[in-house]
């Protein structure tokens, strides 16, 4: 039987660099492996503990869309989906309530971060915590377990949500029999990296962020931007330890890196990398950008897909919630 | 134009004489109010919380659905319905939990008494705590404003529940524009003190219960358990202090009540009380009692009536949430 894979991205900024490569392109990489069944959802309502300007929430939400996409997500193989448009994931969401202990929530990551900054600052700990951002990791484990999930590809900082569904999905099922999928995940580590204009982790909170869909001229001026030491052009540089070569490797073929690790070795000059990393990066983004900005252009077309896919989903949501509300005793 | 008034009970235990004294009676006469549009539900997924056993979950539902039709609940003139057949109300749940502060939960008064209790008892202090348990005013609050409710009867230690709820959707307007009705809550104050066997509020938590469809001799049996003092048949007695006269009045006719504090006056055994107390006890309840069991054995009929119910309630929830979701910038 093929395996249920399952990655969703958050409407809460603009897509860069770091998105693409840490989670849509090994997700779409994992989609043609033959025994798996990808679906792919912008997680919106996981937006709504932040964005609270609707034109702006909708024009991220149609962004996650258009980029999956616009890299060649297939809707009629993938299942694509808005989460706001599969009711059941937000019934379950209270029934996982239920069986998820308080203190579980409480060690969760991103909560325990505010209330550390919080105590630092000297502030009341849960100062500007919404009940969205406390409870999200139960929603999480709703999106993963309502559609019978296997695998979830994650970054490192994700690996406890695929936890905390596992050990709630545990409590359910301990109670009324083998009922939810225990899901697994799957790291991807190499991309962990991904560095942003100051070398540091490409990271919307660092403000160092290449945006996927930047227009060349914009992209340039940002590539240009990228830190590196100040090494003479004749001076041999270490590739492995260079912002702009960890770039150059996601975008440019085998041979153009084999190309440029030599060229490195025996001296180039910055500003050469950066034009040669410009060249890569933009050919490898031209036609994407293009079928983004048609795809933009036309919403109607987007909400179209996403309801076909909503469609798709609910064809095993709405029969699963009902098996989950008989065994509780809700219905009949 | 006319205003809507909610209650909701809770599926988590038998009913017994206070929950009618308190809410179903009073709620029933509420709904008579020409300028009322009353609503009931039972809260069904609010017993997930505690309940975890499917038959007796089931069983709770249909015998607090049963209990409002036998007292003459009309559900062609009021909305009765199961709150787990309104999937609106869960999805509205997430929305209000990411307008409500973590502090306001905090600050619930359920919460915080387990939190003291575990602390007295040296416990972990959220021990035993559940995130249903935890954040089940919100729920409480997408019961309350999905319905654009104006008016909710509560008991004493309910009042926070509507406070809460009025604080989240000021919080939703405040950013979005007016959108819910702040609801306001109307205290019954005369019903607060129902008695139970041991003079205590007759409550579940004391054990001190009189199961509201008793069968009459198991009635009797309980009636005569009531505790009195010592006084002899021929004492005079104060009807204000004794319990049986406090069951009495909720029953008896106001010409059968001033029979009876005369007797107590002039001097009357407790035993001769306790009889005539069954006697307008078990005259008042034995019509509701044979429509209660009639329906309770047919679960399908109960079923009907509450899907319904549920129609009628969608006809409300299904437009609401859209219009909700298009402020936010869910839909377009």
């Amino acid at each position: 039987m093929k395996k249920t894979i399952l990655t969703g991205i958050k409407p809460t900024g603009q897509i860069h660099l770091g998105n693409y490569i840490g989670a849509i392109k090994p997700a779409l990489e994992l989609a043609k492996v033959a025994e798996y069944r990808p679906s792919f959802f912008v997680a919106d309502y996981h937006g709504l503990t932040k964005i609270r300007d609707a034109d702006r929430f909708r024009q991220l939400t149609y962004g996650i869309a258009a980029a999956w996409l616009a890299f060649g997500l297939d809707p009629n193989k993938a299942t694509l989906y808005r989460q706001s448009d599969v009711p059941e994931i937000f019934e379950l969401n209270w029934i996982l309530a239920c069986f998820a202990s308080k203190g579980l929530l409480n060690r969760a990551h991103a909560y325990k971060g505010i209330v550390e900054s919080n105590q630092q600052s000297g502030k009341d700990l849960d100062d500007g915590v919404n009940m969205g951002l406390f409870t999200y990791p139960i929603l999480m484990a709703a999106d993963i377990l309502m559609f019978k999930t296997d695998l979830v590809p994650v970054g490192k900082d994700q690996i406890q949500h695929v936890e905390i569904a596992r050990d709630i999905a545990e409590a359910f099922n301990k109670n009324y029999g083998e009922t939810f999928v225990l899901p697994e995940y799957q790291v991807e580590e190499e991309t962990e990296l991904l560095p942003g204009l100051d070398g540091r982790k490409m990271s919307k909170s660092y403000q160092n962020t290449i945006p996927l869909f930047e227009e060349p001229k914009q992209l340039q001026k940002l590539i240009n931007k990228i830190k590196t030491d100040s090494l003479p052009p004749e001076k041999p540089k270490d590739p492995e330890s260079s912002t702009l070569f960890t770039l150059y490797k996601e975008f440019a073929s085998p041979v153009e890196i084999e190309a440029m690790r030599e060229q490195y070795l025996s001296g180039i000059g910055w500003g050469e990398v950066k034009k040669e990393l410009y060249r890569v990066m933009n050919t490898y983004l031209e036609e994407p950008r293009e079928k983004y900005k048609e795809l933009l252009a036309s919403p109607k077309t987007i909400d179209e897909i996403l309801l076909m896919g909503a469609d798709k989903a609910r064809t095993i949501s709405t029969p699963f919630l009902k098996e989950i509300k008989k065994k509780i005793g809700l219905l009949a």
